[in-house]
Order: structure tokens, then sequence, then C-alpha cells
């Protein structure tokens, strides 16, 4: 029997708990049990009521979709953001990844995933009717798709650039290419082509090394 | 300010919480905060409980120190396990290990660590006052020793050792030596050594590979 190894069955509750979440296996579930064991009531409290109430309580923007602890974000709801400019983003991590550059001052749009068949993740799984209600009210004057650089985010792209196509707004993507710090010997031959297509003004480079 | 990165306050808490745990960092208590958001609220609350729970609820048996529902832990209340065998180690850890070999049917004594200077573990910090009293209670016949093969258990072996001089009662230590499946070549030099000076008769290998 399974709990006479663990020769508890609280403890076999708890490491079969945490053995759910992704990437933790029994072993590492077990270790960060007795973690706690040894730790204060408190300390376990803390824990387990933040998750709690993150699950309560959390809101999700009613504008961007994005996670917040108000109905709208603190970014949408930010006046200094430009309101003209909309980066569309997979997921959550995402707009934190963007927010951490520092490049970008306008607003997000939170899709909530990619048009996936294999997954059967389809556009209406999605909040691409939101974003287009958000560029039929008239505001936005570019759209950044900014989703995964893959067979899915393309058609995702796609997809999204012909509903957007009906209105007078600019699309635009990521740029795609070299990353910064690695060496061209070592890069995929479909980057290194692409990258050599959409070529850029070296001028242009220095400008933007300054910002 | 930390916050505006997370965009939310309840989510930042959730993830600081999640990353006082060992081994997991802030992406990783992310990734994993993230992952409890998209799970029912049920599941959250499952996890959640069982940690508070277990902290609350759990026990270390009276006689051993094992973990345990109960006051007296099911291993030390099992009338089929021999009374006679002692088997001292350092964690709860290690009596799942050895259970896990099913080679062992005597009891256990956990000692809740092992001697160490260096970060201020004294014996008065051990139970090895109860183990004493345990052996002097005259039903146990042999103690195994099943410490780490380091400095420390060394050192915690021999103080066992001499508390236990004045009582009638064997004291063992585990085998050490060559690991099943190791290579003679990359055995470290020592423990071949060792292995050599305590070789065993052929014969009671093949009769323990029988068992």
């Amino acid at each position: 029997m399974e709990s006479s190894k663990y020769n508890s069955r609280l403890l076999e509750k708890a490491v079969f708990e945490f053995a759910k979440l992704p990437g933790i296996g029994r072993k590492s579930a077990l270790r960060l049990v007795l973690h706690l064991l040894r730790q204060d009531r408190e300390e376990v409290n803390s824990l387990a009521t933040s998750l709690i109430q993150l699950r309560d309580e959390i809101h999700h923007c009613k504008i961007c979709h994005n996670i917040s602890d108000t109905e709208i974000c603190s970014i949408c709801s930010n006046p200094r953001r430009d309101q003209s400019e909309l980066c569309v983003v997979e997921s959550i991590r995402d707009v934190m990844a963007i927010e951490a550059t520092q490049q970008f001052s306008g607003l997000y749009h939170v899709l909530g995933g990619i048009i996936s068949p294999m997954e059967g993740i389809g556009p209406a799984n999605l909040t691409i009717g939101s974003l287009t209600e958000r560029v039929a009210s008239g505001e936005v004057r570019e759209v950044i798709l900014a989703l995964s650089a893959t067979m899915e985010g393309d058609a995702t792209n796609f997809f999204i650039y012909r509903k957007l196509s009906d209105y007078p707004v600019k699309v635009t993507t990521l740029a795609r290419g070299v990353s910064v710090g690695d060496e061209l010997e070592y890069t995929d031959e479909i980057t290194l082509g692409r990258s050599l297509l959409n070529r850029t003004l070296f001028e242009e480079t220095l400008q933007n090394n300054k910002r």
C-alpha cells in the first residue's frame, strides 16, 4: 500500500497535491512537503492562504484580459500609456516579458492562447472578438502582433490580420532575426535567411542602440 | 516597483510565497502560480488545505520520532515488526528509503539530524536520550547505525556507540563498499580499499542474492 511508504495519510495527501504541479515529481514534492513541515505554522498558513486568495480574488482586466487585482488593470487605467498602440500577446507572461524590456508604452491585449487545431483551440476560444471591438472603437492606430514565432503563431497572426483588415489600423509584427549575442555560425538557416531579407539600415541600428 | 511587473499584488504574494520553497526560484514560482490560476477553485483549495492540515494535525511518533497521523506510528504499533532490532537514522526520508528495500523488519529511531558543530547541532538537539531509554528498557538486542557515510555521520556513530556501551546490546553499522552496478574503475579509492578489507565470503553473497 502506498500510504505505508509515507507512514502518514496527511503527508501522502500533501505530496500527492504538490506532485500535480507541472515539473514537480513525487520526490521533489516530498522534499518540499518535508521542508514545509519544518517551518513555523504561520509560514505554511501564509503560503496556503495566498493561494486561496489568489484563486478567489484575482480578476482578469475587462479591457485587455491581463491579470489584475481590480476590474481594469493598472496598465489600461494608466493615462500615461499610449492608447493608440495595442500589443497582442498570447499570455500574461508575455506581458511581463515585454514590460521588462521597458521599450513599449502602449496597451496590451492578452489572447489567452493561440489558434491550435491540434489542441482544439480555435479563434472562438481566444479574445479575438474583444480585440476587434477595441480596434472598432477607433482609438487604436497600430496593432503589434507579438505572438510566438511558430506555425501556430503565424496562423493566428494571419487570422487576426484578416479580421482587422476592415479597420484603418496599421498591423505590425515583431522583427525576426539573429538574436543579440548569437554567433552566425550557430544561427539556423531560416532565421539567417530572413534576417538577410529584412536587413536594416546601419544608421537605424545605431539610433536604436542609443535608446 | 516590483508589483508593477506582476500587475497584481495577489499574484506577487503567491509567487513570493512559492519562491521561499527550496529549489524554486522566482521564475518557477511564477510558472506554478499561473498553472494554479488555470485550475478549478476546488483544485487550489485542495492543495492549500492539505498543507494546513499537514502542519496542524501531523504527529511525531512518541517512540521512534517518525512522522505519523497517530501518537504511535504504524511501524512501532505493528506487532509483526521485530522489537529486538532498532535501526537509527537521521530523518524521516531515510526511514522511507530503508522501508523501500523491504529488507528490514525491525523498528526505527529517527535522530532528527546528525552531530554537526559547524551547523550548531549537538547531541542535545537529537533524540539520543530517548534512544538510550529505549535500549535501557531491555527489549532491544541490536542497534543498527544507518547514518550518512560522512565525517559527521561517523562522529555521531561513535558518540552513540559510547552512550550505549553500558548496555548489553550489539551495535552494527551499514556495510560500506562498491555500489551495486558500479564499475571498479570509477569507484573512489577509499571505498575500494575498505571493500577489500571488508571482503565477504562468496557463499554469503550467493545467499544474500537469493533473499
